[in-house]
């Protein structure tokens, strides 16, 4: 419902989830910190701001955006969520977690597979403005890696 | 977990799900939209930018936050939002939805009682600008009202 990825579309998301790794594929396996059934949780690769190493929740099977997605799928997503917040809050020592979740690209969707962003709050960290600024930027997964490996160690992935 | 509710908080959201209206509820009953056992949706008294008549989706019970809410709260919040979504995509005509979740004070929660905002998107709204501004104001219960009226026709409820 309400879809817009183009025809042939490569789903850098699905490739991701397939353990694939390719040039349509920001995403490492190395990013990759969760995985059950019907969800994946992977380091963003790209870095926002003063809240870098953020994660990204995804359905393991292809659904667009919130409106598409099966209940079952969103109610792994929603649990999904919960530990990773919970998982920031102990490995970062965050201040608070900020979720987003943005359906089509008038919402800032750009990977056409549903995703939620988990981002990491810290007191001043100017999050809105850095978003707004649009100060992002793509990493190297080097700069990832303890980002994830320290996700990892708390979840015991 | 992570609570932040000063000591006597009188929950203005627990006081809106529990139908009474006071000095402390900017919320209205004439601003509620859809209600179920686990989950209650109103629009917001606070209107953002240039995208009016965004809705909340709370927990029935009292839950401060993400890390707090009890599985079934999840998962019906989760069906919850992706009806009001729908809804908003059919009542609105708007281009994409936005969902934002913020737990605890550093992430911009005010109201300590669980809430997910749903935002209807608009081509060039410049949502993100608008709200690194601080661009929000309070309205009157009648401002409101057309907004819950069209959810509520298409909600049927």
């Amino acid at each position: 419902m309400y879809n817009h990825a183009p025809e042939g579309y490569i789903c850098p998301i699905c490739l991701a989830v397939q353990g694939i790794e390719s040039e349509q594929t920001m995403a490492k396996q190395s990013d990759i910190v969760y995985r059950d059934a019907l969800t994946l949780v992977y380091v963003n690769s790209k870095f926002v701001g003063n809240n870098p190493g953020h994660v990204i929740v995804v359905p393991t099977a292809h659904f667009e955006n919130l409106y598409d997605l099966p209940v079952e799928y969103a109610h792994a997503i929603v649990e999904t969520s919960q530990k990773l917040a919970q998982a920031l809050k102990a490995v970062r020592k965050c201040d608070g977690v900020w979720i987003e979740q943005n359906n089509e690209p008038a919402s800032g969707q750009h990977a056409f597979h549903y995703h939620m962003h988990i981002i990491p709050r810290f007191e001043d960290d100017d999050l809105r403005n850095e978003l707004a600024k649009g100060n992002t930027r793509v990493t190297e997964a080097s700069e990832r890696l303890p980002y994830a490996e320290a996700l990892r160690a708390y979840l015991g992935t």
